[in-house]
């Protein structure tokens, strides 16, 4: 059998996995890594998960290793529907899924809502998994210009008010509002506001993935979306950026019609996510240990990000921009034109031992040369301040040639 | 936002979800349910998996709860690889993919081959979960009857050669060769090697899933297709019947090409599966708790599948037909012509406090009115006898009417 042969087609548009080659990045224990976004395992609370793991293997380790509701366990989503409910958006419980991680719950709505050649506007740039669900349902994309607040509403309005005389309505906006990944740009509320109108004004869902929403590390936080107009918004949210990603349990949360697609989408993906994983996020919550991760993890991160942006200015070339993000796990840098950062990254990994993941990989059309994220959470925090230097004078010596 | 309107195509074809409506049978206690599909919980070993979490949490914790690669655990891939090649198809660790049960295996299967409108061939009746994973990805389907032997040849050679006729070669055959669920036959070896031969003639790849194979309660189990046609056949398993559903951990095996494209797949599906589940398979696999968990299940499984035969013959009229399963979880069964399993259910939830599967879930066109699924693995013992001697009182009741 010639297997490649026999691939559908929207296999042709998925191409290759830029998350993948990013994954293996960090695998090189030489090499100082700001490429994969990964939690701190020092924010993880191990003796409190082994005493809970051993509670309910003990009390309903049966239930625990059974199937579970596609749903997802009830208890679960009571304590998540109150959740979402204190941050603004009021949430009954059948208005929310339990999925296998945040991509998961992506899937299920990219499966939901889109057919071949629709089209989804995305920012530009984006997160990477996202545009990996939604080519994987060969859609079209209109990307939005981000920039340090976030996606630009004025643009919004004028790539729409384009589709339209075309006579194309998008499927979907999708947006990460909080320290984006790969961004680490935040919408202020007045550009949530002015993004929901537009959408409004053109009938089109808007979808907010707010994996970094709670790792502020100053400031007020604006608004979910969700809160500002929850008949149009669905909330995507995970537990891997607060709990553990290795549990897999992440959620959404829409109006009830959606909520029952996408369960009957579930049940031809993986029928249930982990029951154990959701048993033990449960606990969590329930002995508000959540809440006492995120408050301990804030300080981790908030070091790290300070280092960051301190190496970032003793020792990039002054030529080069980022963002400095109000919490969360990357920046995003712009160094100087001329540059690619995807030929530097051979370079970068093999003579400066530092590791990233060049912009191309967050724009739907792979086509931004000089620009790259840096992902601070995961990084020893010793490692930051070195590991920049060496980038930025590989960066200022390949600026310098540029000009010679 | 009118969601509906807004939904997918595939939407119209998934339509409703049998699998819920199924599920929602075994949730009221004063009811004796044949219906849901589960493992016996007391075949788990609780307290070996207590000890063996706390160990894994204890000496790996960082680890169990991290992200993992998206195509498995190396050490669980390279285990899954060795049982393989040990039961006939030689493996290498590359030609495995872990995937989050063994719907999420065949939902990445689909995804990587199936545009809408291509044709999958299923047998009549055929899992629900499969039928509902192929009308996700919009497949027309082909029946080929199932009898108390499995899948027939003959038949399919039939239906493939008037579609040869059409111009139209179906992109998989789909198959649960062991003790199928819903029917509970088992493909004997002539009849595998037959399949394979068809299929290979016509170039049509073969998905065989192979949930219930370790729980054969007698005789000698026939070569897996994959062992037979190696180069053809895409296999599918799970650790949902053998070890935890809870856990929420399956595989696939295949040639590399179809692996990597299943690999890419997966990042836009759930990126990994659970960590933890994964480390917790692995150790009892390692420490050879999944054999004993096996061994230990068998007896339980084949008494209670004696005393639902024994039961059926004492207690359904004539003119009734079922399989004797030598393995897995299920029975099937034939009642008189004119009588309607699915009217039928509401009487014998309502009046005789049985529920079963009605047939039609199980057919690619839901027509199948005058079968019905008794699944034995979960009810309780000695509840079997009582509740067939209640649902065959209702049948021949009803069957007598027919005749007045």
């Amino acid at each position: 059998m010639n297997w490649t042969t026999q691939f559908a087609r929207r296999l042709r548009d998925i191409g290759h996995s830029d998350v993948v080659e990013i994954l293996k990045l960090v695998e090189r224990p030489e090499v100082t890594s700001f490429a994969g976004g990964l939690p701190d395992p020092a924010t993880f609370l191990i003796s409190e998960i082994k005493e809970i793991a051993q509670e309910i293997l003990e009390t309903q380790g049966v239930q625990a290793l059974s199937y579970s509701p596609t749903p997802g366990l009830t208890p679960l989503r009571e304590w998540l529907a109150q959740r979402m409910s204190k941050q603004g958006r009021p949430t009954a419980v059948d208005e929310v899924i339990v999925t296998t991680g945040g991509i998961a719950a992506l899937d299920l709505i990219a499966k939901t809502l889109l057919d071949p050649s629709d089209v989804v506007v995305v920012g530009e740039p984006e997160y990477v998994a996202a545009l990996h669900v939604f080519r994987s349902y060969q859609a079209r994309f209109v990307g939005v210009p981000v920039d340090a607040q976030g996606l630009v509403p004025e643009a919004l309005m004028e790539r729409l008010t384009s589709l339209a005389r075309q006579a194309i309505r998008p499927k979907l906006i999708y947006t990460v509002p909080s320290f984006q990944n790969p961004s680490g740009a935040t919408l202020p509320e007045s550009r949530r506001r002015d993004l929901l109108d537009i959408a409004g004004q053109f009938g089109i869902p808007v979808v907010e993935d707010e994996a970094y929403r709670d790792l502020r590390f100053e400031g007020e936080a604006p608004p979910l979306l969700a809160a500002l107009d929850p008949g149009n918004v669905i909330h995507i949210n995970t537990f891997s950026k607060i709990f553990y990603p290795g549990v897999r349990v992440g959620w959404a949360v829409a109006p009830k019609p959606l909520i029952d697609a996408l369960i009957l989408g579930k049940q031809g993906q993986d029928q249930c996510s982990s029951t154990l994983g959701q048993y033990l996020a449960l606990a969590f919550a329930q002995r508000n240990l959540i809440d006492r991760q995120i408050e301990s993890a804030i300080p981790v991160y908030r070091r790290k990000r300070d280092a960051l942006l301190g190496a970032l200015a003793d020792y990039f070339p002054p030529m080069c921009e980022w963002v400095r993000p109000e919490g969360g796990f990357y920046t995003w840098v712009k160094i100087p034109k001329g540059l690619h950062a995807q030929k530097l990254l051979t370079v970068a990994i093999e003579k400066a031992r530092v590791a990233y993941v060049p912009g191309n990989a967050f724009y739907h059309d792979r086509n931004s040369p000089n620009t790259l994220r840096l992902c601070y959470s995961y990084v020893q925090y010793d490692q930051i301040a070195p590991g920049i230097q060496r980038l930025g004078e590989l960066i200022s010596a390949a600026a310098a040639r540029l000009y010679l």
